[in-house]
């Protein structure tokens, strides 16, 4: 397994959830039964990237996640050592409620796991960083489509570093016909937590993004005559700057495999 | 010196602004000369309360900021001992460019003076807190009046506390017409690192609000008939709860007396 986040492709259309409850797709994935990615589970709740990290490193994170607003907007901070994230789903487990973490020793991705009970240590603070697939029951109802022409890129933009923490910024760019691509503007705006509105619109060359190699998924077809491409800052971009920290110990959500909680999006436009 | 915040009446009305620069402001706090309410100065710029905390407390505090976003929106985190708020004001000094500082020992307020130079420690950690008067210029062009019936008040609702930090929430009254209401609605939902939506609309009981004991000024009188009180989280609220901690070193903004940075507050919504 190589450091660089690689994994299933994420871009075919969905069946309708198996999963309308947060409860009952965290217990899912706690039962050890459950492999589906998180993007289509539980229409209109907040989802989260996971980030797991060691006490000593949880301020310069912090710090790093206030410098990158639009990528890494921390929904919830749990206290050293706890799993139980109280704010945004009490009861749940953070070692065993997500269907896929990613393990990283010293920047290394060593192994990916369904739970990472065996893992946990007394000196881990998580934070819950928010997704924007959050935001896609929203975006459907009013008549943006959010299943296909979606990607998750690294780009040529460096964050703005912190302690040890620098990297580029990784997007999401979806394709949208133009009246989309101004609902999605006007919606996603409401949810700044969740990455807000658009960070750029049209040519991806202006970001660097790397087109050959998205983050999961096959690279993109030529695009269809009347689309234009949008950006938005992607919860990968912690990830990838944790590589890139060589951070001695880090257990994050595999990307595409992310944390439900019990938040309503509607509800928590700004928390 | 009691530890309660207590200062200048600042509900009168305001002539033109002597300073329209945020670097003029902060050169005139500088030589010293300097002692002007902040709010009604630099109109359009973003403007701050600090809060300089020894790093040891940091992290907690930062915390605290992110499960009271509402009230305390971080706009930027200095370096330990670092006094230059390079992102939001480059070239500028945390230690003088602010009109005046309250200085606080173990949670009594021990003296408000115009230049903390002599004060300032290698481990302090500087963290610039988006105020609702950032937003006042984005009103006034939209025919809602900034300047009078205005209050900070506190409550008797808890802020959600981490290690230390505790206390109630402050929050910023104003009287508005229907009208004002709708449209500062609409305009603060913009600015959600400036405190964003009001968080209540209606009776000043609920929230518990000490009307006899504003933070600054007189009680209000009378409501005049047609208004409506109107209410946003208040950037006072850290400093609150960090002398109900008794943090044992700690400098800040005194109220009213904010830092002025060089961010335009149309352009930074979402940061």
């Amino acid at each position: 397994m190589s450091g660089q986040a690689k994994l299933v492709r994420n871009n075919d259309g969905p069946a309708a959830p198996l999963y309308t409850s947060p409860r009952e797709f965290r217990a899912g994935c706690r039962s050890g039964q459950l492999s589906l990615l998180t993007r289509n589970q539980c229409p209109g709740y907040v989802q989260c990237a996971l980030v797991a990290l060691p006490k000593a490193l949880a301020f310069e994170f912090m710090v790093f996640c206030q410098r990158n607003q639009k990528a890494c907007p921390v929904l919830e901070v749990t206290e050293p050592g706890q799993y139980e994230p109280k704010r945004s789903a009490p009861g749940a487990d953070l070692r065993t409620d997500l269907p896929l973490y990613s393990v990283y020793r010293n920047g290394v991705r060593v192994e990916d796991v369904a739970d990472v009970t065996r893992l946990w240590r007394d000196d881990l603070v998580g934070f819950l960083i928010g997704s924007n697939t959050s935001c896609d029951l929203a975006l459907q109802r009013a008549g943006v489509q959010t299943e296909r022409y979606r990607w998750p890129l690294t780009t040529s933009v460096p964050t703005e570093p912190a302690g040890a923490f620098h990297g580029p910024l990784v997007v999401t760019m979806r394709w949208l016909t133009p009246q989309e691509l101004i609902t999605a503007t006007q919606l996603t705006s409401r949810f700044p937590f969740n990455h807000g509105a658009p960070i750029h619109v049209g040519d991806p060359a202006v970001l660097g993004c790397d087109l050959a190699h998205p983050l999961t998924g096959s690279p993109p077809p030529p695009m269809p005559a009347g689309l234009i491409p949008t950006f938005w800052a992607c919860s990968v971009t912690p990830q990838v700057v944790a590589v890139a920290a060589k951070v001695e110990f880090m257990i994050t959500s595999a990307p595409t495999y992310g944390f439900i909680t019990d938040l309503e999006t509607d509800k928590v436009g700004i928390p």
